[in-house]
């Protein structure tokens, strides 16, 4: 750690109003001091750890593809084909999480689940990190189980088509491009498809 | 476009209640409906767009670096080495507040500043876009110029330090991480550091 070489960059809180409280998050205005004795606020949202889920088959031509999931995504607006994910439930670790989103959004389970790697969303507000899992030797065990309000079409997207688009058009999730990228680094090292 | 084979997926809005407004953004409640008709709520953040800017150039050993800043971040509540970037101004355009971003944060200004790619941060609940810039040919033409409450110190970072560690440690912004992602597609096609 270098830390003390960069103690004047340190800020410490003094305290935290929780100012207003979502489905999704609480929105809270953190009261910090700087090393240099400066005072101020910053918005910060506490949220829940987050977990998505990488799923690996072939199509029925043999081609290794992607399970994911086209959904109208309410802050874009717009359609979007994603890894499965969601929030981790209390009591759950992100793994569990993990395997819990493939099988409700698309009725399959993994013979095997993999960690790949974790990221602070947006460290400027948000404290929480997102992990990612590769799922593989999946099998189809049931129906969708959906939320309420969710409304999930699962495809298989081929491999080759986010090695060409990822972060365009549909593929324009930041969280999924960081997924993609874990996935590269864990093909890189296991020598998957 | 595919959408009428999807149009089962997509939620029209009904109305919008602007519930808080912070200093980075507006927390929204959504309402809307779906193509069956179902009635649901959405939480959402207004917020402008933003740009980052990846700075190339060599150290004193002659090696490719990028120029970056450490802050303490305070969402995530630690120290981050991240490219500059920042909130595009009302009437500017992204590249300009990519160029702004970097001057103010660095007091280096670019040669010539190139596209890399954009991306929604976080579709679920944000409809902006991040665009990401590459800055070449730079060479510092003032001090750095803060914020009141920035602290950011510059860093030269070794192009093969982030190829090794981007999404660990101090490197563990998911917005990073797409911008790393662009830049790495830039470079396969313009052959650059």
């Amino acid at each position: 750690m270098k830390n003390d070489k960069h103690e004047h960059l340190v800020w410490t809180e003094v305290s935290r109003e929780r100012v207003l409280k979502t489905p999704i998050f609480t929105v809270c205005t953190i009261h910090r001091k700087s090393s240099a004795g400066k005072n101020a606020a910053f918005t910060f949202l506490e949220c829940g750890e987050w977990a998505n889920i990488v799923p690996l088959l072939k199509n029925e031509a043999g081609e290794d593809c992607f399970l994911m999931v086209r959904q109208f995504r309410q802050g874009g607006q717009s359609l979007t084909l994603e890894f499965p994910g969601g929030l981790v439930d209390p009591g759950e670790t992100a793994q569990e999480a993990a395997a819990r989103e493939l099988r409700e959004e698309t009725g399959y389970e993994a013979g095997r689940i993999s960690f790949a790697g974790e990221i602070n969303p947006n460290p400027a507000f948000m404290g929480n990190r997102c992990s990612t899992f590769i799922a593989e030797g999946l099998r189809k065990t049931s129906a969708q189980d959906l939320d309420e309000n969710e409304l999930v079409d699962c495809e298989l997207v081929p491999v080759s088509e986010l090695e060409k688009n990822m972060g365009k058009g549909v593929y324009n999730h930041a969280i999924m491009v960081v997924a993609f990228f874990w996935y590269q680094q864990w093909k890189a090292e296991h020598g998957g498809p």
